[in-house]
């Protein structure tokens, strides 16, 4: 499996009165590793790569985090993201954001890959994510 | 001149280490104001006046603010917006943001009137500001 | 058990390129939510019960959530928190999203009642629940 | 004068239904980039700064932008902060947004350096920035 690592500054307004970070910016933090991930993966720019596979994105289905230990203001963390299992539509994507050594967030989303059905262009449908996606993100191609 | 006025809560992650609303977060709270000031003024629900008018939205060309006193969680607070005066294509609106009596942030905006160019889709252009939006606003309709 | 209902309306800028709540929000909206039913349920303004029960706060130990159908800007939703089970220094508390009849999210999350360590307060560590707010909050009061 | 220059990627959550950058978000942005220009002028990592100058911060007085052209998800932008101006207690700082070699927004905020009342710990007082800091950031020392 590819693992794509980010090291990103962890900024005052990412922070609350507790002084930690918000919890909800962690999401944000996840789904920008997702993001850089597959642009990682695949070698192209990350908006580039909806229109490349003529999907619409990858919304997610169902997300959760488990904070271990806070991180503040100042810190330099870095967000480890994985593509755990891929099913023929769907995926799961584990991050782990690690700060000074810690693992100090746990991050899980359920991902579909979304296109517009052909028949009723409004109308969005889970279609099959290629073969190159799934090679790319290291894991097996499935038989037809 | 139509002032719509409206109350929000000051939340916990509104606010940053310091204990006080991270200013950012009065931009989004004044283009909040400015998007609930244009649905009063119009009488119909904020996503349907651009529709409505045939245009694609109302664009910050530039913002400023002054910061007089800390708003904090839990705090209360009151935003007043009004459009203060409009030109053919743009427009200013002017919040202030009360907390207990006391002014604590002034903003001011100046927006643009966009529409798609009809002879190049894909460009942006201003367009005048119709009489209806003009008089909703409580402003002079301009003569041709 | 006691339920707080809340009702938002979602603005432009919690929407993202696709059109709907950018899914991070949520976690935003739910941590509100906890906030106003601890309020509701305790009938004291929301920063006061900290000091009122001489705690630091309610930090989330792990949230989730489960995403069935988009929110979109203008639309009016209505948030209902529930604080579901009780342990002795945890809970946890469940909200449902709702928007126009819709069941639209779900989420849980996972929260910890955290004082000062009086021998080093400089040191955070879960203290039990007291049992005015087990009682607010429609729970049993349990057994010494 | 002192200029630090940051690259950041644009967020798919940076951004808005009309898919570019949610204005409030350049604040966040440009804070960042004050909060880094401290941290290279001064050679230390920025939460350290405050303590070692035995002050509180250096909250925005007021702040504006313009807005000159769009910024995308994807787009890699530089970020360049320069303290353009010291007073004895207060600074001035602009900031740059360059987009594929254009220049984008321009920011700029007023700042106090704040300290506690040493008679009165409970209330915040403007002073005098250090000579230090005035060198770091490439300003003439004030006279006494």
């Amino acid at each position: 499996m590819f693992t794509h690592t980010m090291e990103i500054d962890i900024e005052f307004g990412d922070c609350d009165p507790a002084g930690i970070v918000y919890f909800p910016n962690f999401f944000r933090f996840f789904d920008n590793g997702t993001a850089h991930l597959f642009a990682a993966a695949l070698g192209i720019r990350k908006r580039e790569w909806t229109s490349r596979f003529g999907i619409l994105g990858i919304p997610v289905v169902d997300v959760n985090a488990v904070f271990k230990s806070p991180s503040r203001f100042g810190d330099r963390v870095s967000i480890e993201s994985t593509v755990t299992s891929m099913g023929r539509t769907s995926f799961e994507v584990k991050h782990r954001l690690v700060n000074a050594g810690t693992l100090a967030v746990e991050g899980g989303e359920t991902r579909v890959w979304i296109a517009r059905d052909p028949d009723k262009p409004e109308k969005l449908r889970p279609v099959p994510i290629p073969d190159e996606v799934r090679r790319a993100l290291g894991h097996e191609v499935t038989d037809g």
